[in-house]
């Protein structure tokens, strides 16, 4: 480890002091071992067990792909008419939209060495992936996320989760805790505590990880209290976050940044929707679409690239952020590829921790993704691919909160406090004439207990896939006290399912067991993958269980 | 944890006493919970951050992939001359061989719901893997393995070395130590290390782990001298074992299951090398390659399978196994992609660990391979590529030690001590030619020293990749006492690397440091991937390495 620390790294911090035990034990893998010899003119290496290429199966790994201008760059509108023409193109599944695709291929053989070739993608490879592969994932996260210091690693992952796993263990020792948003991806959980780590949850508002509460947290840190010394880590979702939809600007990430140095604390921030960024929700009758800057003056890719909230990279001077990059929303989830953006001593440890349990990723999956981002597309290409996609998301948040908004009363506030305070929110009533079937009495007229008090509100999502309800329960009939919340939030989730919409329950995205006792009651709502008519469907069932479960008894 | 020790389980053993704290404690994920819900008739989830298929950039998936009779069944021998057509053919790299290929496809949107599908191969799926994959598994273990018991489970993994991992992690708590060959594959003990648990080894002979040895440490097995409580989990590689090349056959098998059985410990079987079986070497003048039965009353694929050593499973009546199979060496290494075979009870923990690391196995690779195997090979198919592949293996092996014979004065013996008592053993001696050109001295007549005294011995493996040399330093002219070995071998292993011949140092492959104090010095040599040239060449320079280095002072 000592050689390490002598490399070009940030020398304001002490990395060895965030490894954890279990990461500082591990040692090279035998192949690492014998790299001096590697490269060695006319060596015929006996050491490893790899077969021939010869009996690999596959001869030819090939792919139609879509061009990188499939997605149009400015939103159309969306009729909600059920026989709209554009539903039949996004249906999912069976689509019967004519895709245009370009095919590529990877031979077992290439005739040059610098080309992606099955011989070496599907052999035993060091847990650093392909080199083309390493090479774009270095250009990528050096123009879009701009570290704030030069000599920053790569390294390929197996997809965020992994990824995730193979961080805090990295990082944490059984019994420690890491700082989080109160609300928060479950499975990032799911991985942490089995090994002995716990979260601990801090506040968030319309932007994401609350600076102040940080702060508070940090500051009045009692070791005692909490059961656990104070926290060396972070795990933050910064844009498109789950589960609210909140993405964090630059003086937040400032801010939060700042604090990290303060109470030198490692930044593992996970960004699987940095590139589903829509700006602020605005309903249809207020909403224009802006047609992109395409001047000969202006290079499009870096005016989009400086449109986006920035990477925590940006700030990073001191390389205490470890950045996880996936595939996952830009290519497909499957692809279980994707990459982290970090300093070196931070790079090799993980690069220890691949070589003994995933290794390198699917040789499959590298070989066409690798052919895909640099013979087909390149930088630019991707960058254009990316554009239409965060386009296509636009397009899916803007329709389903539209479609909220027309099956719901819906208005709209400036909260002054809790959770979305500053925020532009919007709050749901029942639509005077759901009011009007279910009570016999006027709304409108009579601004009566059932018409008047909210059903839910929201702070429309600015990036990501997800719509995230705050539940008013305490306007439900049977509600007595803070703490019916919970079986509330689950008879209302239940009585969603069995109306055939299924949404994420509010409770699995606690961060902890207090943050979900002090809640509100939410619920989670993907809009990323259903077809347009399904998602107007689910509104419609919405409004249906929504106003059954609120009437008055 | 409880309700599934309800299901059909062997009934003999808890295996709960066998699940570590931290796999205890792993909770299903978010989509197992709402799992009761899908299938639902008409049923719209939005619960999961899915992107629509629609935005993945691959429409059709394809390959060329080999036909599944590429490869003879019988073996046939190879001219070791450098002009030989047959290196051309094989000869690693820039292959010229004419493949006969086939080619397969996987489109988005089958027309089947039960076909192979990018829409869901490359969307977020279970930590399960593909569903016509996992028949696929389920009808190769059964088939193939023949489990003792009939509700055994299967599961997809990423690998054998990721397999150990999750299977380490679930079975063990960190200070505890499991029981390992002597020698054995290095990066498993490199992935358990760290986790805080530590091999107890056991000796090996000619058929890999003996069982007398195992039941000495087991009964006699002192808490206090060992430093950790007597162990309850195996790791080994019973065929092909790594680095000898052992095959273990039935009745070893039957005693080691028993003695598990009796001291109640659970068997990882990690079996990458299965198909790979070659039987016992016979020198070349010897030699008859038998060709297959072929008759219309003969199950050619039952009689193949009859003929391999067993697995473990076969003899698992009380569901104590977790085998461990991957398509590294069998598809290719990039594949990434395996699965487990083992009771339900531990399939249900270890896919829970899939869940908050791996998730799913890569999807382009599983489709492929699945498509491949399910489509294009179905198991008959996938059985004979089996087969010509363990021919292919064969020839390698044979004529790797062909050329050791070549290059060497080669005696055989039957060795009746030391680890290969009981075994046939070659011991080889610098040739004639060798000795009078370095000191002038005729060596048939005289038998002085030099040309007496063996160089290295071996048991040529009967299955896997490798050679396993035993290095006979106490003939080294520098050598005084046991301690010189690790020395020597430091000093013969980078001899030979700097005259271009890369092999395994045998200190890699010691479960632990005690194994190596101990040893007689090893290298490991791999036959399985280089050109047969190379591997003539390689026996040629090893040849005038070992002469020039045990030549008398």
């Amino acid at each position: 480890m000592e050689s390490l620390n002598e490399k070009h790294l940030p020398k304001a911090i002490d990395l060895s002091h965030h490894l954890s035990e279990l990461s500082k034990s591990r040692q090279p893998s035998p192949l690492k071992r014998l790299a001096r010899y590697w490269g060695q003119p006319g060596l015929i290496s006996l050491a490893g067990g790899m077969p021939a290429p010869d009996y690999f199966p596959v001869s030819v790994l090939s792919a139609d792909t879509l061009v990188k201008d499939s997605f149009a760059l400015v939103p159309t509108e969306k009729s909600s008419s059920p026989v709209s023409w554009f539903w039949k193109l996004f249906g999912s599944g069976g689509s019967t939209k004519k895709e245009r695709t370009e095919h590529i291929s990877v031979p077992k053989y290439a005739s040059s060495p610098e080309d992606v070739n099955l011989a070496i993608a599907l052999q035993y490879g060091t847990a650093q992936g392909l080199v083309p592969l390493q090479k774009f994932m270095k250009e990528f996260s050096s123009k879009v996320y701009q570290p704030a210091y030069e000599n920053f690693a790569v390294l390929v992952h197996a997809g965020n989760t992994d990824a995730w796993f193979k961080a805090v263990s990295t990082l944490c020792n059984p019994g420690e805790q890491f700082l989080v948003e109160e609300w928060t991806y479950p499975s990032a959980m799911a991985t942490a505590r089995p090994l002995g780590m716990s979260p601990a949850a801090i506040k968030i508002d319309g932007e994401g990880m609350r600076s102040d509460d940080l702060r508070k947290v940090l500051s009045e840190w009692d070791e005692k209290e909490r059961g656990a010394k104070r926290p060396h880590v972070m795990y933050t979702v910064p844009v498109g976050q789950n589960p609210t939809g909140a993405t964090m600007g630059s003086t937040r990430k400032k801010e939060i940044y700042d604090i990290c140095v303060e109470y030198d604390i490692i930044i593992v921030e996970d960004d699987p929707y940095y590139f589903l960024q829509f700006g602020k929700y605005m309903p249809k009758s207020e909403r224009v679409y802006n047609t992109p800057r395409a001047t000969k003056d202006v290079d499009e890719e870096a005016a989009y690239v400086a449109s986006l909230a920035p990477s925590y990279l940006k700030f990073d001077y001191q390389g205490r952020v470890i950045r996880l990059d996936t595939f996952s929303k830009t290519v497909a989830p499957g692809s279980r590829l994707g990459w982290f953006t970090c300093n070196e001593v931070f790079a090799e440890r993980l690069e220890r921790q691949g070589e003994s349990s995933t290794q390198a990723p699917c040789g499959f999956g590298q070989a066409i993704i690798t052919q895909l981002l640099t013979k087909q597309w390149g930088y630019a290409g991707y960058v254009r691919w990316l554009r239409g996609l965060g386009t296509e998301y636009t397009m899916r948040r803007d329709f389903f909160v539209d479609s909220l908004y027309e099956e719901f009363h819906m208005t709209r506030t400036v909260a002054t406090q809790g959770a979305w305070a500053g925020s532009t929110a919007y709050i749901a009533r029942p639509r005077p004439e759901d009011v009007k079937a279910l009570t016999g009495r006027d709304y409108a007229d009579e601004k009566h207990a059932f018409g008047e008090k909210p059903l839910f509100s929201l702070v429309p999502p600015s990036s990501g896939m997800f719509v995230w309800l705050k539940i008013e329960f305490e306007n439900h009939p049977s509600f007595t006290s803070p703490e019916d919340r919970a079986e509330l939030e689950l008879k209302l989730w239940t009585a969603l399912a069995e109306a055939n919409v299924l949404v994420g329950p509010g409770w699995f995205f606690a961060a902890a067991d207090e943050v979900q006792k002090e809640a509100e009651g939410h619920l989670r709502i993907a809009f990323s993958g259903n077809s347009f008519e399904d998602m107007k469907q689910a509104t419609k069932i919405m409004r249906k269980v929504f106003v059954e479960f609120f009437r008055p008894t």
